[in-house]
């Protein structure tokens, strides 16, 4: 099938899910997690295909385990789909409504984006998250998975088509571009009046391409650059607690610090407990010169590094002279993505609050919140870095748009 | 200056726009409109240039009028400023608060989006309308007028920096891109990094060109190919009104209809009724075979007559078999602006205005009311017709993103 022949059968189906009730997209969902736990071993085959060949080509462990499905997993992805079926239904949903002087009620009202286009890499449960989360608000979806994936993208793309015919849903509701060059993905950025929004998700260069090329309109996702910043009024215990979660409970993903900014005045104190606790899990530090001082033997910092989101066992260090300082190295550096100060200082939180733009701002929390789950909406597609349409964590909403409903009885202009 | 130069002035007026307060903002759109008034000469005398050079091109009379100021009219430009000054402020409003269950407190705060750039066409008004609507939403604004106007646009930018400088605001927060080729446009449309939201504002190949060159956010705006479905249970002489409205009340204006949907029970009824109240305005009805065997002497209508935004007074007419016929005729032919249905039918009513996907349905009521300060949001520097960020008439609402700010007391994942 062309991406034409698919962008017009996603439209019809599209079409369909615009007014699908919510028991109905609900029991779809269900019938889905049904039938990947009752496929496991179909998915399981493929799946093999997969890694297979990817060790053939001698990928790293740890992209080898992010390809790697087994049954739990599976078992909790289903699980996962249950739980966006038990999530409120976004659509049809009333924002406001105001009546005017001249009577006219006009409703804001919550409706599907239409078609979504999704591209992705390496992780084959990526597959059905964004699907589920495309199905509960009401879009139609087409997936642009990696090729190292492939084998377990078509299997899992074929089950929930089956089992969305099988719920009385278009089967084109989900579907996958099998081929994974770059031609059909750039194709599928430039494929305006099919697509509604396209979100890529990845590493930078996935984003940056996108950005580069995409016609449709896009929500970039993903890189985080994030800061902790840990004032002169900071509780010593609380910031070493931050840094050392934020650094490392999870540093491979995007909510993970990579820079610490420390005032002058409590660095002498600091930062020697925050090595202490960080070198349990072997963080490397690249710090400025006064760090450097304060703490003996770690590397100095290049600018790059400030620049960089290791998504490793790596921290930036930097002393600064003034809660000013670390805002303007923030703004210097910052994606945009969660930042944090550490202060029990009323004005500086309020300063620092107001001053840093970015998704998420924290004071006194780890920036591994920045997270749809964390913050309520029950699930995520990804966690943008724009300040268009949705900035953060993307939840049901985010793939909804606004319909005006405008009751009248015979006003003109 | 270069663009890119242009582009950091204008990141760092926005720093300084972010957290400006609403009474500083205020004063510097009263300092705008005062400013205005009193060099209302100087403006006079660009705009002279302006309209000289145009005759000596030998533009059209529409076309003139449209580039052409007043006393009057820049009054009325000042007046508005004024009045946008007096609209409440959108930044720092909190959308909502939650409170987690393990204590984090988060807030979804309205911030500004930082740089907006708009492309936009002949009128020298809007350069005061859009830079007022950025200036209030807190954002700095790059503004690239059309050649025609180009020396207005310079006195009114001008005048526009002088009074935001006296207000204590920098005068980088309004700018004008004073070399009008294309190339400029075009390097606008890829800031990456400098502009946060790009709004064109014109005719359907402006947007067009955006579309396909820019890489920062764009909304798209404006074009309207809208329908008023009179059904089989109307009341005729509501539908009379509501169509007359709707397409005579000012034809060149995006929200302006260009196709009558008939319903084949009451079109021997209907319709000559509104072709004799239409011919008051001598519009020209170009109607299916059906349209036709009633009318008598109308001409006949094409494909492209459907497809096309006339902004003119030529009305395309169709009789239908049924609702869903209507329905089906917009789905085909809509540009997902404002699409109306005139009936007394309440399921009917319920079935089009939930099948029909467009910024604004309308029951009973003229598709002229699409628009900012109809819909009571005081002013608008747009209407989007993309389902992303902002559908239908953009206030200053539409100017603004969010921040998550997070309250927390030492709280780690």
């Amino acid at each position: 099938m062309t991406l034409i022949e698919m962008g017009k059968n996603a439209k019809l189906a599209a079409g369909q899910l615009m007014t699908a009730s919510t028991p109905l997209k609900n029991s779809a969902l269900e019938a889905i997690a049904d039938a990947l736990i009752k496929n496991t071993d179909i998915i399981l085959d493929a799946n093999k295909k997969d890694t297979e060949s990817a060790k053939a080509r001698g990928i790293s462990e740890s992209m080898l385990d992010r390809l790697t499905l087994t049954s739990t997993r599976i078992a909790s992805i289903a699980d996962a789909t249950r739980q966006v079926a038990s999530l409120p239904d976004p659509v049809g949903q009333v924002d406001s409504t105001v009546i005017r002087p001249n009577g006219l009620k006009i409703s804001r009202v919550r409706v599907p984006l239409g078609v979504i286009g999704m591209i992705f890499e390496a992780r084959p449960n990526v597959t059905v998250d964004a699907a589920v989360l495309c199905l509960k608000s009401g879009n139609a979806v087409i997936l642009r998975g990696g090729s190292e994936a492939i084998h377990s993208n078509i299997a899992l793309t074929e089950i929930m088509q089956n089992a969305l015919e099988k719920a009385g849903l278009s089967r084109f509701s989900v579907q996958i571009i099998s081929d994974t060059s770059r031609e059909t993905a750039k194709e599928l950025m430039r494929l305006n009046g099919y697509i509604d929004l396209l979100i890529p998700r990845g590493g930078a260069g996935l984003i940056r391409t996108v950005v580069e090329n995409a016609t449709v309109p896009v929500v970039e996702t993903g890189v985080g650059n994030c800061h902790v910043y840990i004032d002169e009024h900071a509780q010593i215990d609380m910031g070493v607690n931050i840094i050392y979660n934020a650094k490392t409970s999870r540093p491979s993903v995007c909510n993970a610090a990579e820079t610490l900014l420390v005032h002058k005045n409590i660095a002498e104190q600091f930062l020697p407990k925050a090595y202490e606790k960080l070198r349990e899990k072997n963080v490397e530090i690249r710090g400025c010169s006064e760090t450097v001082r304060i703490l003996g033997n770690v590397k100095p910092a290049t600018d790059t590094d400030y620049e960089t989101e290791f998504l490793d066992y790596i921290l930036a260090v930097k002393v600064v002279d003034s809660v000013d300082e670390a805002i303007l190295h923030i703004k210097k550096y910052s994606s945009g993505h969660s930042e944090c100060i550490v202060t029990d200082s009323y004005p500086t939180a309020e300063h620092f609050l107001s001053q840093v733009d970015a998704a998420a701002v924290y004071l006194n929390a780890s920036t591994r919140f920045t997270d749809g789950g964390e913050f309520g909406l029950g699930a995520e597609i990804g966690i943008s870095t724009q300040k268009m349409h949705v900035r953060g964590p993307m939840g049901l909403t985010a793939l909804t748009s606004i319909k005006h409903i405008i009751y009248g009885n015979g006003q003109i202009r």
